[in-house]
């Protein structure tokens, strides 16, 4: 058990309908975050909704993504074009832990 | 933008395989933990990494649901058959904020 001491982004969305945009933007997104200031990580699955977790340092580097210049036109389409729904939510992660399985540690 | 004040537990996991038995627990998990207190939801994706997140009223309902006698053995069963990772994250929710498709909302 560790004390963290960064932030989570949880993106849970509805897409209208499956576009094959959606998924270059979506990838495009991913490559642009990863290279913002503060960034530390991302998951993401979808599969009926979609659920994306992105981790970054403080909130000051959530405040840069939110206005980096490619992912304002991203949220633009998305609210236009791609998204029935979505929400957002800005959490300070307290608390973790993991469990790895051991016999795929030695492989 | 409203300001929140409720928890959030992300589980992101890799499993071993693709086990039958591992989607009837993981639906018994979701209706068990419905019915504890301080649950106020949940949102769940499976597309190679799975990603559950559960959102909680406080710490202390998160602890209670930790030691529900059958989430115990789902958790034993989740490390000797299912899982080779998992990562647990408890955070505060800070800031919340959504988006609904207005012709949506009008059908």
């Amino acid at each position: 058990m560790c004390k963290p001491n960064y932030y989570a982004v949880i993106f849970t969305s509805k897409l209208k309908t499956s576009h094959p945009e959606y998924s270059k933007m979506a990838e495009l997104m991913g490559t642009l975050a990863k290279k913002q200031p503060g960034f530390l990580g991302m998951d993401s699955a979808r599969d009926g909704i979609g659920i994306t977790v992105s981790y970054w340092e403080d909130l000051e580097s959530i405040k840069l993504w939110k206005a980096q210049t490619e992912h304002i036109k991203a949220q633009k389409q998305g609210k236009n074009d791609w998204y029935s729904y979505y929400n957002v939510k800005i959490c300070k992660v307290e608390r973790e832990y993991e469990f790895r399985n051991e016999e795929d540690a030695l492989l």
